[in-house]
């Protein structure tokens, strides 16, 4: 009869790990990937050092669980709610809006995690680069098949280039990284402002979309 | 008759000044402006620590003064090519096509300096990020400006937003920043896409633009 107290001690070897790993995307979406160190995440959460290694075990590998951390937290926020909107025009837009409301909420302290951490890592090949180009990538997919599945259903016209308007969306949402550095929230009108006059230029139906930003 | 040495003295502390600054705004560009410090730019450039400081005195003067010779760097590649071309919507394109280039040229190993450590320093209060902020409102403002000029002189429509259209060509401009993540060029045609759509948009004389991206 040991499983009970086994799977109390594994609990709470997960309720550790995610500590770290939340405190660990806090910190590198305000400071970077480099300013999340083993010792330092010891000493914030108050864990011994010997604690968080035997989680992570060096610290490219808690730079990599941490990318992998951030991208589930990005779903959450972002995607799960555009899936309650129904395929389409009104998704494609649900999610550019929900997007902009991640960065709004700061669901990281520093903004959006992956916009600090592809500045500081872009230039740096190695495994974190990789992995950082692969979620970024995976949300640019993500965005070409939204668009793609609103020209399938009619709602988008059929000259609409999903891979060029998925970069202009995703230029948009990115843009608003200036809300930090300039202490104010106008830049997200501009940014709802933006992406609504593009899918409005595109749209069969433009009525499908809200009139004008919140 | 000690003039000449004199003067000697002070150009070689110029030249000496200048690689320092060169070569800081190159590592900050990869790395950010914290992996620029008084000690690692002694050991790389051959010269002094106590010569370095003698230059700029902490880390802080060091990397203020970084965001000033990166700045003036921005200005020679990018606004001074823009002025061969007559003010209005011809040196407004330009001025865009002029950033493409910076970016692509690498003039910065890291790409571009200011998305580099904006994304470093916007959650972090100081000297240092009210220097980017203001580098970087400068630029948008100097956008603002000539969208206003090509506006005034009646080559944009009159109902064309400086602030709203500079948001929407700055952002096209900064998504290049993904060139680096991804080792593709594709991206900067996509920006030239994006920016002539948007200008030919509110043109009144569309056929002063060209025809497509290079």
């Amino acid at each position: 009869m040991t499983a009970p107290k086994l799977d109390g001690r594994v609990e709470r070897g997960d309720q550790t790990r995610r500590a770290i790993l939340d405190r660990a995307a806090a910190i590198a979406s305000v400071e970077g990937l480099e300013g999340v160190s083993i010792g330092r995440l010891a000493t914030e959460l108050e864990v011994s050092k010997s604690g968080v290694f035997a989680h992570f075990g060096s610290k490219e590998e808690l730079q990599l669980a941490t990318v992998r951390w951030a991208r589930e937290v990005f779903i959450a926020a972002v995607i799960t709610p555009a899936h309650r909107s129904p395929a389409g025009l009104r998704r494609l837009w649900r999610l550019c809006d929900a997007w902009l409301d991640y960065s709004t909420r700061r669901v990281f302290p520093g903004g959006c995690f992956f916009a600090s951490v592809t500045a500081e890592f872009d230039a740096r090949p190695g495994r974190v680069r990789d992995a950082i180009a692969a979620a970024h990538r995976e949300w640019q997919r993500y965005l070409e098949e939204s668009i793609a599945t609103a020209r399938e259903l009619g709602e988008l016209s059929a000259d609409a280039d999903p891979r060029q308007l998925a970069f202009e969306l995703d230029a948009f949402t990115r843009a608003t990284q200036d809300a930090l550095l300039f202490d104010e929230q106008g830049v997200y009108t501009r940014a709802r402002r933006a992406i609504l006059h593009r899918l409005r230029a595109v749209a069969t139906d433009p009525a499908v979309l809200p009139k004008s930003p919140r």
